[in-house]
């Protein structure tokens, strides 16, 4: 019996989500197809983060166990071969790909062994929206002032009940606390234009968490809100007092973290 | 009666190219039927550059003419406005976006009229290809020397018979001479990684002849070919002496010269 711990990157325009479902494209079924035919057993995995339609990874994280033949390293590029051509233009590379795979304990889990993770909320701040960037980005045409929306962020470091940020849909009865390590928002600058990108790493995140909170960022932003207004948002613990819930195409999880990494970006 | 003149962006990877079809969803088609709402005539439109399936425009010019009412500044957002939610996703913005409309002299035709055009050509050039690139460039393993590149260049700069650049289907009985004003090929480091980027500018381009071209520097970069080669490539006026043809993602229809831009870009 093996089990193994697989690093996944795609691009989620494709996608109906993370979550297998009967009858639509979903990361994890397109996985778990090539995983059974490169097994040769009917595989099952386990991913850390269920993210939505549209939402993107670099490093989402997910394991599965049992008892096949081929060594670990060689998952990647059987599994990436066979997703080749199965994306929507035949003979191209595949929206989904294994960057890595290794054999873990048999009671590694990826989403219960799980310290945190990483997200990045891309934003364009131009007035026109570049073709390219529409499946990548939240587009907002106004100036969105950084400075504002960094001095709102320190409200949002560390330990909260950030209930004001879940969408419904969360699993009622469990606890909206959560601790954020670090949040960082930058402008960069890229051949067609500028981007205000947000970055936020901590323990957990809660249902939309991460969209909610750059929704209510944005709007700090903007002006709409005063970066002091987060306080009394947190704190109120209601939905309706923070923002609107950003688009799933500016989301991607970066980076989910066991506790082994480098400290300097496990703590930010 | 009005003629206008379109500067058009499009993101190729959903499209069947530019040219009208039957059937199949076309840049030209999908321009049209939206122009023809907006105008209420059934608007026919003529492209600078019939791009083939996946090829991505950044400054696509076409010219249409017709007795309607709307003011030629109100046609990009009329016509976007339309395109929107008739993307892959309904909702989201469309993969191709209308830039500028300009009234014109009836007599102005978006092709006759051209003196020119700038294409790039971007290759990802690392052993993995994210995602995220898989549309947009051609993956190149290998490292590619950049200084050999530059040195094949300069036998294609001027005016020469570029039969050898010439894909089959070209019309037959045509000068094959034409003459590349600019040829650069430079690194560019992106977050994600290394990326050398062909730009190249001139009075007129045969069928694939950007991507045959492309195709060539690569071989020269990769060391399969020494860039002395490229001199007699050209003389021999024979396709088979030149190399592949890379694959269309990574090839950019940047701009469309009419003769009136700045010197400096106008001449590279």
């Amino acid at each position: 019996m093996k089990n193994i711990l697989l690093t996944i990157e795609y691009d989620g325009s494709g996608f109906s989500g993370w979550q297998r479902q009967p009858g639509v494209r979903t990361v994890q079924g397109t996985l778990e197809q090539a995983l059974s035919k490169v097994t040769g057993e009917t595989v099952r995995i386990n991913g850390t983060s269920r993210t939505d339609a549209g939402v993107h990874a670099l490093g989402q994280r997910a394991t599965f166990s049992g008892n096949f033949g081929i060594p670990a390293e060689r998952i990647p590029l059987a599994v990436n071969n066979l997703l080749r051509g199965r994306g929507m233009k035949p003979g191209t590379d595949a929206d989904v790909r294994i960057v890595r795979a290794e054999e873990k304990p048999l009671s590694f889990h990826a989403r219960f062994a799980s310290k945190g993770k990483k997200y990045r909320y891309i934003i364009r701040n131009e007035r026109e929206l570049p073709v390219f960037c529409r499946n990548y980005c939240c587009h907002v045409p106004e100036p969105l002032n950084v400075e504002r929306m960094n001095r709102a962020s320190e409200y949002v470091c560390g330990t909260h009940d950030f209930a004001c940020f879940q969408a419904a849909g969360g699993t009622p009865g469990e606890s909206t606390v959560r601790t954020i390590w670090n949040l960082q928002i930058e402008e960069r600058y890229t051949e067609s234009g500028r981007d205000v990108v947000i970055e936020v790493s901590g323990d957990g995140f809660l249902y939309n968490m991460v969209r909610i909170l750059s929704g209510t960022l944005i709007e700090a932003g903007l002006g709409k809100r005063s970066p002091e207004s987060l306080e009394e948002v947190i704190r109120s613990g209601d939905r309706r007092q923070a923002g609107f819930t950003a688009p799933p195409g500016g989301l991607y999880l970066v980076e989910v973290y066991y506790g082994g990494e480098d400290q300097q970006t496990f703590v930010g």
